[in-house]
C-alpha cells in the first residue's frame, strides 16, 4: 500500500526536542554555515573567479552551497525571513551569471577547468553538483513561489538530457557520485515535465552496464565498454589505475538490479537506493520494480552492516561498506551524510512498502547518528560519528570537504516529513512527539501530546472536519516490547485493531474530538550485536526507547572500559537541566590500586561498586571533549 | 656488580628448540635473504650504479646487507662454509671498490646523490649504515680472522671521526636513526682504538642538545642551536617541516640524560639506549653513569608500554611509542626490529647490573616477539607483530624497507650470546636450554640438560678441570611461581644460596661431576594486563614458562572473540609433530545460532561449550593465514 508523506510545512511541532533543535538549526546553525561558506571562498565562487585568484572554486562547493540553500529554503516556508529571502535571492542571481548559454551550471568546471567539462564523470561530482542545486531550486520554488532558481535549473536540467542518454551522439555516462537520480526526480515532481523522470531513470539503469576491462568483476552480458573506463582512456588514464580499485566504491561494479549487497561509499550507495525508490513510487521502472532489489540492499544492510546508532560506513578508507559484521565502534566513520542518506532510502522504502521496519531504521538513525552530527549550539558538526572514543574526537567548525554541516542543516529544517503520511484507506503515524499535523485530504487535524523521546505515553486528539470511517495507522516500534491502545479511555474493541508489519491499524467511524491513547514502554533496554560482530562480544548499548546511551568521561572518569555492568543493572532516571533524560546504575570498576608500576600479572584486577550516568549519544561531545562509549563491557548471565 | 657475556661460539645447543631454529637460520634463512638482496638490487648496487640506470640504491639498503652479512659471519663461526665464505669476501671486494680516497662509503650517495654528502643527517640514515657496516665488520673478523672489512671500516670510522666532533672545524651532528654508537663501541673493542670509543661517546653525549627554534620543546640551557635545525636550514628547508612534527620521533627532543619516557620511533630508542649501556660497561661516560637515566626509560618501557610479547612501539605512523598504557592489540606494530633493539639493550643492562628483571624482559621478547618474526621453514617474515588478526595478517617474503628479515638472521645466528655470564665472583645462567657451554675463565664446562621451553626440570653437570669455590648464579624467571634446587640430589645447605634480584646465588666449592637440578614450576598462567591498559580490560593472555600462547582460526574456527574463557580453566598439554606443546582447554563460544539476520536484539547470546587450543605465539600464522588471538575475553571471578 503506498504512501504519501504529509509535508513538514504541515506538522507544527510543540514538544521540546524537535521544537527546540529546528530552532537551533533555524537561529544558530544557518547563520554559522552561510558564514563558513563565506569565509572558505564557495560564495565568493560565484561570485566570479579569474585565473590567477586565490583559492580557485572546488568540485563539489556548489554542493555545499546548494544543500544551505535548500536548508534556508524550508526554514522560510515555517519561519518568514526578508533578510534571509533576500540573501537566497542575490546567490540565485550571482548563480545565473555563471550559468553559460548551452545552461551548463558549474562554478568550478566553467571558471577553472572550462575545457574538461564532462571528461571525469567518475571523480568530479559534475552532475552530483547539478542534483544538489537542482534539489535547492525546487525547495526554494515550493517555499516562495519564486520560480528564478527553478528555471535556472530546469534550464540546466534541459542540456544534461541533451547530453546524457542511451541516444546516438550523447554520452552514455552517469555520475560517481549519486544525487542527480533523486534530485531529477524531485526536478519532475515540481515541473511534471517527464523527461527528467525519464533521465533519472536513465542514470539509474545505465549505472554499472558495459564491460569493465580491469579487476576482478563479473562480466557482463553488454556488449559494449564500461562508460568510466572509456572515459579514462579518453582522458588517457589507465583505468585500472582508479584509486578505489573497483567501482564498487560508486556502486558502479555491475548493473543496478543485479547488486544485492550494499558496498562502496556509503552516501552514494543510500543516495542512488533512493532515487531507484523514487522511480519505484513514480512507476518509472520499465514495469519492472526495483522494489525486490531495494529489499534485498536493505536487508544486507541492516541486518549485516549498520551500527547500533544506525551509522552506515565504517571505514574511513573508502568512506564506506567493507564486510559482514565489521562494525569497530572507535574507528566507526558512520558519516552523518551516510546517515542522513539512509533516512531518505527509508523514508521512501516506507511511502512504497507501508513496513515499519523502514520507520524503526528511520528513527534509529535520525535520533542517534544523525543527531550526533551538531553540536547542542548548533555551531560545531561531526563527519565521522564513532561509537567510543578515547577522548581525542571532538567536533568541528567546518570541513574542507563540508557536505555533513549543510546537509543537517536542511534534514533537520524538514525534519516534520518523516512523521506523517496518508494511503487510500487512512492516515499513517510513524514517529511521535508533541504536534499539531494538518491532513487536508482527510479534513484532519491530529493534536498529538507526548512527552517523547522521554516518555512513551502518546495521547491523539482527532479534530475532524466532519466524521468519517478510515483506517488509523499507528507504529509500534521494534524496541517497544509491550503496548497498551485505548481509544477515549477504552479498550479497543476486538477486531478493529489489527497489527500489520509493525503498525497497528485501527478501522473506525471517527468522531471530532476522539482520543486515542498509546503508551509505549519506555524500559531501558542492553541490547547485544549478534556474535557475528567481533568488536561487541561481551559487550551490551544501552538503549532506551529511541535512544542509544553513552558513557562520557565527564561524568565517569576515564578508562570507560574499566566499568563491568550487570545484565540486570536497574537504572534509575534523573532529568538534566537540558530536559534530557539521564540514566543512572550501579557498575563495577577495575581497579588499578595495588598495581603500581607492574603491567602484567597473574592476579585477576580488583573490581569496585561504583554508579555510572549514562546520556543519549545524540547528546555527547557537548559538556568538553574526552572519552566516550557506546559499547560496555557486561558481565555475562550464562 | 659488572657481567661478561659468554660468546655463542662457546655454546653449543642440543636441544630441540633452539638447534633447529639456528638450523633454520642457517639452511633456509640466509639463502633465502642473500637471494632477496640479489634480486631486489642491494647487491648490484655495490657492484656499480650508474645515472641513468634503473633501481638506484637506497639510503639504507647498505644496513640490510650487512645485516645479513654479520648474520653470515656468525654462522660461518659455527658452520664452516667455504662457498657462503667465497661469497662475503667477494662482497667485501665490491664494497671496497666504494669507498672514496677520503674513505667515505655509502652505495648510495657515492653513486646517486654524491654532493649531498652529510647534508641531511636527519633523514638519510648514512650514519646508521655506517654502524651495521661496522658491526658486520667486526663480526667477520672475529670469525674469520679475515681483516680486510674491518680495514675499510676503520678507514671509514677514521673519517666519520674526523668529520663530526665538538671541535672546531667539524660538523656537531650525530644520525637520526641510532646505531653508529653501539657500533662503534664494537669497533674499538675489535680494535682498541680509543678515538672509536670517544666517538661514539660524543654521538651519545651531543644527541638533542642545543636549543630547538620550533615545536613544544623544553628550552635547552645550550646556547648553541640543535643540529636538525641548522643542517635543515643548510639545505634550505623549514625545520618545523619534520614530517614526525617533533625530535622525540628520533630522540633528540633534549640531551640523553634528561631523558626519562622512551618515546618516538622504537627501534632508534633502544639502539641509542643499548650504546649509552655500552659505553658504561667501558666506562666511557666522563665519570657520569648513564645507568641512572637507563634505568628510568627502563621502567618507563616495561611498566606501561611493552606488550605482553616484549614487543615495543604499537603505533604504525611513527613505528614506535604512543602514550602510556596504549597497547592495542590488532594494530599493534611491535616491529621485530624493537624487539631485537629491545633484547640487545636488556643484555647490556644484564651485564651492567646483574639484574634479573633484564633478563626476564629479554626472555619474553625473544621468545614472543621477535621468534614471531620469521615463519617455521625460514622463509617467510613478519615486520609488525600484531597480537590479534582477524586473517588479513601473514608472514612476507621481504619488504622495502627490510630491515628485519636480516635482523632475525643474525640474532639467530648469534642467540648463544644471551645464555651464560660470568663475573669476578663465579658463573650465571641467564636462559635455559639443553647446552654444553665452554666457560675458559673458570676451567668449566656446563653440560645443561632441559626440555626447556616445555619444561621446567633442567639439570646442570658441571665438569671442571679442577675443583673451586665460587658462586653458580641461577636465574629464577620472574613468570615462575615455585622452583626447587637441589645438588647432587640433596637439598642446598641452608645458607649456601641466596635469592638476589631474580638470581639464586650458590656458592659452593664445585667438584668436577656436580650435579645441579633445578626445576621451574611451569603451570600454564592466565596474565592480566594493568587495568590502565584500555584494551586488554576483562582480557587474560595463556602464559606457560616463558612462551605467550595465541589461539589460531585453523583450530578455534573463525571469529575468535567469541570464546570466553574460565579464570580457573585447566589446561591439558598435547605436543604436535613440530615438538611444539600446545594447551587444551574448555572454553565457551556465544552463538549465532537462532539470530538468523537480527544485528541487534536485548536478550543476550547463547554460549555453548567448546574445547579450544591454543599455541605458541612464536609459531602462529606457519599453518595458512588465518584468525589469531593472544587476549582471550575472560569470565571475571568478582
Amino acid at each position: 500500500m503506498p504512501l504519501t508523506p504529509i509535508p513538514y510545512t504541515h506538522v507544527a511541532f510543540s514538544d521540546s526536542f524537535w521544537t527546540e533543535r529546528i530552532r537551533i538549526n533555524r537561529e544558530s546553525t544557518l547563520p554559522t554555515i552561510y558564514k563558513q561558506l563565506k569565509q572558505t571562498g564557495r560564495l565568493a565562487a560565484w561570485e566570479g573567479w579569474k585565473k590567477g585568484d586565490p583559492n580557485p572554486p572546488h568540485v563539489f562547493w556548489d554542493s555545499d552551497t546548494a544543500k544551505w540553500m535548500e536548508g534556508a529554503a524550508y526554514s522560510l516556508a515555517q519561519h518568514k525571513d526578508k533578510k534571509l529571502e533576500r540573501t537566497l535571492d542575490g546567490m540565485i542571481e550571482q548563480l545565473a551569471t555563471l550559468q553559460t548559454k548551452d545552461g551548463y551550471l558549474n562554478s568550478h568546471f566553467t571558471q577553472v577547468e572550462p575545457k574538461k567539462r564532462w571528461t571525469n564523470l567518475r571523480d568530479q561530482h559534475e552532475l552530483y553538483c547539478a542534483g544538489h542545486l537542482m534539489e535547492a531550486a525546487v525547495a526554494y520554488f515550493e517555499s516562495t513561489g519564486k520560480r528564478s532558481f527553478l528555471d535556472i535549473m530546469c534550464r540546466y536540467a534541459d542540456y544534461i538530457d541533451a547530453c546524457f542518454g542511451p541516444e546516438k551522439g550523447k554520452l552514455r555516462g552517469y555520475c560517481g557520485h549519486e544525487e542527480i537520480e533523486l534530485a531529477l526526480v524531485r526536478l519532475y515532481r515540481a515541473t511534471n515535465e517527464p523527461r527528467y523522470l525519464k533521465l533519472a531513470q536513465y542514470f539509474v539503469e545505465e549505472r554499472g552496464r558495459g564491460k569493465i576491462s580491469w579487476g576482478a568483476h563479473p562480466k557482463s552480458k553488454q556488449r559494449y565498454a564500461n562508460y568510466f573506463d572509456l572515459e579514462a582512456q579518453a582522458r588517457g588514464d589507465d583505468p585500472a589505475a582508479f584509486w578505489a580499485k573497483s567501482y564498487e566504491y560508486l556502486q558502479a561494479h555491475k548493473p543496478v538490479r543485479e547488486q544485492d549487497q550494499v558496498v562502496g561509499h556509503a552516501v552514494r550507495a543510500v543516495y542512488l537506493y533512493s532515487g531507484m525508490a523514487d522511480l519505484d513510487l513514480l512507476g518509472a521502472n520499465n514495469g519492472d520494480p526495483f522494489l525486490p532489489t531495494l529489499e534485498k540492499l536493505w536487508s544486507h544492510v541492516t541486518a549485516r552492516r549498520m551500527y547500533v546508532t544506525g551509522g552506515i560506513g565504517p571505514s574511513a578508507s573508502n568512506e564506506g561498506f567493507t564486510t559482514d559484521y565489521d562494525l569497530p565502534d572507535e574507528t566507526a566513520y558512520a558519516e552523518t551524510c551516510a546517515g542522513i542518506g539512509l533516512i531518505y532510502w527509508a523514508h521512501r522504502m516506507l511511502q512504497l512498502t507501508s513496513d515499519g521496519r523502514y520507520a524503526d531504521v528511520l528513527e534509529r538513525a535520525l535520533y542517534n547518528n544523525v543527531l550526533a552530527g551538531v553540536s547542542a549550539d548548533g555551531k560545531l558538526f561531526n563527519y565521522v560519528n564513532p561509537l567510543a572514543s578515547r577522548g581525542v574526537h571532538h567536533r568541528k567548525t567546518f570541513f574542507s570537504c563540508a557536505c555533513c554541516p549543510p546537509n543537517i542543516v536542511r534534514l533537520l529544517a524538514s525534519v516534520g516529513n518523516y512523521f506523517y503520511s496518508t494511503s487510500n484507506d487512512g492516515v499513517w503515524v510513524h514517529m511521535y512527539a508533541q504536534s499539531d499535523v494538518h491532513i487536508d485530504s482527510y479534513g484532519l487535524q491530529i493534536q498529538q501530546r507526548s512527552g517523547y523521546p522521554w516518555d512513551g505515553a502518546v495521547a491523539l486528539a482527532l479534530r475532524l472536519e466532519q466524521a468519517s470511517e478510515f483506517v488509523l495507522h499507528l507504529r509500534i516500534p521494534e524496541w517497544c516490547e509491550s503496548s497498551l491502545v485505548r481509544i477515549n479511555g477504552g479498550d479497543v474493541e476486538l477486531g478493529a485493531a489489527q497489527m500489520i508489519d509493525g503498525y497497528l491499524h485501527i478501522r473506525r467511524h471517527w468522531q471530532d474530538g476522539d482520543v486515542v491513547t498509546l503508551n509505549l514502554d519506555m524500559s531501558v533496554q542492553l541490547m547485544n550485536a549478534n556474535p557475528a560482530v567481533p568488536q561487541t562480544l561481551g559487550r551490551v548499548a544501552v538503549q532506551r526507547g529511541p535512544l542509544v546511551y553513552c558513557v562520557e568521561q565527564i561524568d565517569n572518569d576515564a578508562n570507560l572500559d574499566q566499568l563491568l555492568i550487570s545484565r540486570e543493572a536497574e537504572f534509575t532516571e534523573t532529568t538534566a537541566d537540558n530536559g534530557t533524560l539521564r540514566l543512572h546504575t550501579s557498575a563495577l570498576r577495575a581497579s588499578g590500586a595495588g598495581w603500581d608500576e607492574q603491567l602484567y600479572r597473574s592476579a585477576e584486577p580488583k573490581y569496585k561498586r561504583t554508579e555510572i550516568v549514562a546520556v543519549p549519544y545524540c547528546d555527547w561531545d557537548n559538556r568538553g571533549q574526552g572519552e566516550m562509549r557506546v559499547w560496555l563491557r557486561a558481565l555475562p548471565m550464562t
